[in-house]
């Protein structure tokens, strides 16, 4: 069996890193198309042809590195993009594994004739436009999202493809004759692994996400003269709305439900002042469709009931797209379970992955498949991220036997 | 009995409301000390010298317009300066109450003799400093107040003074000897009058006023890898906090007790992130100093429970400076009910004033009182803010009728 070279590594880790690193922490800011991020995609491209990969930039920015061997293929890979503020590994370690595995595959006799091609995927974040590498390699991008769209600072993604002198490149594309799955490592970004002392999880699906804004429109006052009875609060609305709105979900929501109001805001928001509009945003995940069904049809109930109380106001509307749930193939799980359980016997477990990624995208061209090494405290989209080094050698090691394994069963 | 006289006194606030009018309806942005509020107080003053009186700006800005005649005299008031937002009558109809009344007592021979002096009291609205000239008047000014005071650009309150040629000039201040007592009307600036049907507020007290900020601190995390029992969401623990403080409030409050949550802030306030802190601000209003104290005992003991129960610490604390409620005088107050009984028997009642004014800082050192007039819709501190002509000229004639009472009683 192919072995990964654990120090080249973390060692070609600790070099992307490098490209954004802030301190001498795991923090990196390297968001997508930025000159950092570029200059990294420059290195990724040099590693990759190292690595004996006929390697690019592609024409949005993902970095894709093509196998010389012939026949089927498996696509590894994830993003190296970062959040505004953001650690080492969110990314960053899937696109490095797919490295190691080409070049572990390739040094075993036994396996040098297998075929992996690497990817980065650029903008898994969203910077410009989420999933834009993974939607570009399944040619599901429409060509107005790119058009219309910017970073917050109101920068234009053509533009930054432009400035990145990517105009014209061709764009890396699913190979329908060749490609025959997707294989993503991340980490967990959770602490389900760490508090069940497993070190692997194999991931089941990707949980489907909707995203909602309720506004609560009353009557602006003076807070002195305003008796009680007469006032149409909009805060008070809403925070009534929130807390019945917790407690019915409380009521329906499965083992794996979460619902979160990441955002309330009071107009005018002053403290001698009534509110008189109000604005709540709330996002639901679960693994199952109908259970997402559920949870909005009891959240219109609320609305109903509280427009029928009054004295404020309630919309309810969609914001965001919604995302749909998405399984991971069953057989490309079973040669991650068996990689896990060899590895590692007992030390693995079978998860959904509650945050999104590139691979709910792929999923619906290709059979993928995702492999979650813990994460420290649960922590992710921070500077303090990270996975003790020996997880992230044995999830490499892992994740090369499965692509081994699948390739093998190929032939 | 002195008249007013209507068209005089209508006039006078319909060109004072060209000093900053906006466009056609009654909105006013007259900030105080901006160039057009000084054009304004240059206008007072030709106004009042008009009217006999020995008028000038003083050294913070206040305009103070002093009879010649000798013996006791009231002081006649109100601000001129408006919100950022404001109306044509907040402020302004007082301060041409005053010249008006002056003026009418000199035009009757039988008052002739009567002192009124009159002021337009500078920012009361706290652009730099709320009451501003009423804490100057009353000598209660803080020089360090003045030094720090900025507005909301960051602009010096010692600067705008220097702007405004201000510097060196004497402050007008109260003179014992002299002055014997200070009226002010307002607008309602809500709608009890308007309900009830009455059309002359002759005000009980000020209430007292505390504001609270309200912190809580719990764990930022993603919101779609952080399952639901190992999240300590801030936001939560807000909503669940302020329905408990709405409820328990509801229970201790008296007819007249007010509170409002003026703003709520979720950090980092994004979709897809569990709030890690929160923030809610809450102001207190009762012209019953005990009860205020209840309110904030009873506030104590929600943020007690709340830590207890956790898993979200909550902090309370003081925001601004309280204002204790202050009753108005009860002999100034018979004079008030004696002349609007006989203008109108059975149009006026006696209330509290839930917003704050200038006569709680000269009630301090000086027996005062104030008279409202109804506000249409209670709407103040906007464009749309506005009262009956026919109330404007009421209550004004009011306020003459008791002065001359006041006064004369006196001699």
């Amino acid at each position: 069996m192919p072995r990964i070279d654990a120090k080249r590594l973390i060692g070609d880790l600790e070099t992307l890193r490098g490209f954004g690193a802030t301190g001498t922490g795991t923090g990196v800011v390297r968001p997508s198309l930025s000159p950092v991020d570029m200059a990294s995609r420059e290195w990724l491209v040099a590693r990759m042809t190292e690595a004996g990969l006929d390697a690019a930039i592609d024409g949005v920015g993902s970095v894709f590195g093509r196998s010389r061997n012939a026949g089927k293929a498996l696509v590894i890979g994830s993003h190296s993009d970062t959040q505004p503020r953001g650690g080492w590994l969110d990314g960053a370690m899937g696109v490095i594994y797919a490295i190691e595995i080409a070049r572990a595959l390739a040094e075993d006799p036994a396996t040098r004739h297998l075929a992996v091609d690497c990817i980065s995927l650029i903008d898994e974040e969203g910077t410009y436009c989420g999933f834009l590498g993974s939607l570009s390699f399944c040619d599901m991008l429409d060509a107005e999202a790119i058009a219309g769209a910017v970073n917050r600072d109101g920068h234009r993604l053509a533009d930054a493809i432009a400035e990145a002198g990517l105009d014209g490149r061709p764009r890396a594309r699913l190979e329908p004759d060749r490609h025959v799955a997707y294989l993503e490592a991340h980490i967990e970004q959770g602490a389900i692994l760490e508090d069940t002392g497993k070190r692997i999880g194999v991931v089941t699906g990707i949980v489907g996400n909707r995203g909602y804004q309720i506004d609560f429109t009353g009557q602006q006052n003076h807070a002195g003269t305003t008796p009680m009875p007469k006032r149409r609060d909009a805060g008070v609305a809403l925070v009534d709305f929130a807390n019945r709105l917790h407690a019915a979900f409380a009521e329906i929501a499965g083992p794996l439900t979460v619902w979160t109001v990441g955002g309330i805001t009071l107009d005018p928001g002053a403290m001698s002042i009534i509110p008189g509009r109000a604005e709540m945003i709330l996002q639901c995940r679960d693994h199952d469709d109908t259970r997402l069904d559920a949870l909005e049809a009891r959240a219109h109930e609320l609305v109903a009931e509280a427009n029928a109380r009054g004295p404020v106001a309630v919309a309810f509307a969609a914001r965001g797209e919604p995302a749909a749930p998405v399984p991971m193939d069953d057989g490309l799980q079973a040669h991650l379970t068996a990689a896990a359980e060899a590895a590692l016997p007992g030390g693995w477990m079978a998860m959904p992955s509650g945050a999104g990624h590139d691979a709910q995208v792929m999923a619906t061209v290709l059979p993928s498949a995702m492999l979650f090494v813990p994460s420290i405290g649960g922590v992710s989209h921070d500077f303090a991220e990270d996975t003790a080094e020996d997880d992230i050698v044995l999830g490499c090691q892992v994740l090369c036997d499965a692509a081994a394994s699948i390739l093998g069963d190929l032939s």
